[in-house]
């Protein structure tokens, strides 16, 4: 399956030394790449939303770390400066978001490698570096098929799936774990449709969805995140597939905000909720009470593509990224180890392999 | 109370034989007024949404009856001319909005001053529909302090409530209906704060709630649509209240897109969720199954207030304006002649005096 899947979008990449994005705050008008090897950009980039999507996250700050190490190594530091600066850098990747868990995940693996190769010269860490860096993206792109694959054997010919944010190719190294799922039905057959929320604030339905799905031929329809409830009330939706910042061990799931609200509705309507996510995506370490949810910039909320004022410039404003969907909502979880059923407790520890 | 109430913010009144009115289309950034009485402009600005809430609409229909009526009285017309022109204008203003019931109410009113005036002369005729007009003005402000009075009884001291799109002053006459809730209880020193959403696509939240409410001095924290199950889990919120564009004989609430989604949140988290609407938006002739729920145009749903391309500009896209709200999920319904509770069907009969 995945030798025929074409990697038509990635999020993010590695070319000549350096970690590579789609600036996806211009999409869907510009199709803007960036590369660099200063950490310092990379961070800005991931606050900014530039690259966004737990996985996408994950690939992209492992790769800055493996691209500045590089970088340092080809300087000719001492091995104690490289430790000490690269312990610095992945200290400052870690702090740019604190709710995507495969952030963690995927720098707890690059700092291990690193501390593992500690007598090593530098220029042998930083390729060990760089090696973990990418088979950390290359297993992204394979856990993805598997997902999708896992994920399609749960479509009905013929249905409409519902999804909300962005969990495509765009949220991860590539094909996406939504969407690997969307485009393994799709050529099976069996998708008619896909309906995406835009989510608010920061649009990524209106502006990635409509771009990524309707780039590759797969019709897309676009929704006001509060008319999930109509669609779903005139049955006009088979399927809710959604991704996953975090899953904690009770089976909790961190994702955008918003994603409650959609669970919410399909528990209505008898509308099955899958969630795609990782492994690296399930936090075995945390309960649910001890997870930070993002509080993110009001101007996401006052103004429309930090461009619009949609209302008084000074109105007091809530703005969390993400939400808490519980565990009695969710119908399936689906990890590229397979299909995960409730009680989601012990179907997770089963498969669990991230440790922060 | 009603004598202690300043009327600080109106939709819609009659000045100098016209109908006037805010474009809230325009709101928060321009307060603009027009006045007009001809029929056509009023209709366009009903269409285009600078006059919207169902009971603004129904006031300001029976308004623009009343003004043309002065101006062909004005202008000398025969009886039969005047009857004829004036059911024309009548049909025109009907087919302005398709599920707003107060239109069809208003509109129903003065067509039947007019067909029971056939014998007199027509500047007697014009006064009647004119007198007709005011009244149907007049009755709405005295409703809202009626329901604010009846909702503010259902809240409790410190409460935050949360409200969807804008049944405020600027959907009524004056005051609002969820708008007299707030008002009121407000000035009893209940309410601590108020949550809007934004309500995309039109932004009714984001642009009047916050202008009408803050310039009243009442705190309003602004939110976006899915946001809803976020600050209901936080424990954030300690009722809900919503106007209504429609309530069927069954105690189906048709409302603005969203509220559903809403009210499926407040019986999750055992959130009271209270309805404010006049016995003027019962429907006790249709079904729900009859309700027409309009579908307007998609670029309401690729835009952003009418200017920012939010998305590929030909994607697919729905966009219903209301979605419907189950009778299971409606604590009470707030009326002028009081509270309503479940079975909705029986006590709805009790009260409702609209005939279309």
């Amino acid at each position: 399956m995945a030798d025929e899947m074409p990697l038509i979008t990635r999020a993010v990449w590695w070319s000549d030394g350096e970690v590579c994005w789609i600036n996806t705050k211009e999409l869907p008008f510009r199709e803007v790449v960036r590369c660099t090897n200063d950490p310092v950009e990379l961070a800005k980039a991931i606050v900014g939303m530039e690259i966004r999507g737990a996985p996408a996250i994950g690939v992209a700050a492992a790769l800055g770390v493996a691209a500045y190490s590089k970088s340092l190594a080809d300087s000719g530091v001492e091995i104690s400066e490289f430790r000490d600066k690269v312990l610095d850098v992945i200290e400052v990747l870690w702090k740019t978001r604190p709710t995507a868990y495969n952030l963690f995940w995927a720098l707890s693996k690059v700092k291990k490698t690193l501390l593992n190769s500690y007598t090593m010269d530098v220029v042998r860490v930083a390729n060990e570096i760089i090696n973990e860096a990418l088979s950390i993206l290359k297993e992204d792109l394979e856990a993805n098929i598997r997902m999708g694959i896992h994920g399609a054997s749960l479509i009905n010919y013929g249905s409409t799936i519902l999804t909300h944010c962005n969990a495509g190719a765009l949220a991860t190294a590539g094909y996406g774990t939504v969407g690997a799922v969307v485009r393994i039905a799709w050529r099976q057959g069996k998708i008619t449709k896909l309906i995406t929320t835009e989510t608010r604030p920061l649009l990524q339905g209106a502006r990635l969805n409509v771009w990524e799905y309707s780039k590759e031929g797969i019709p897309v329809t676009l929704i006001t995140d509060n008319m999930v409830g109509y669609v779903m009330k005139r049955n006009l939706v088979d399927a809710v597939f959604v991704g996953a910042d975090r899953i904690t061990r009770e089976g909790f799931v961190i994702n955008k905000v918003g994603t409650y609200m959609i669970a919410l509705a399909a528990k209505r309507h008898g509308i099955p909720f899958y969630v795609v996510a990782p492994t690296s995506t399930i936090d075995l370490s945390s309960s649910i009470n001890e997870v930070v949810i993002e509080e993110r910039d009001p101007d996401e909320v006052r103004k429309v593509m930090n461009e619009l004022l949609i209302t008084l410039p000074d109105v007091p404003v809530m703005n969390p990224a993400f939400d808490v969907t519980d565990p009695d909502l969710v119908t399936c979880i689906v990890t590229e180890k397979g299909i995960l059923s409730p009680p989601f407790e012990e179907s997770l520890r089963k498969v669990s392999v991230a440790k922060v």
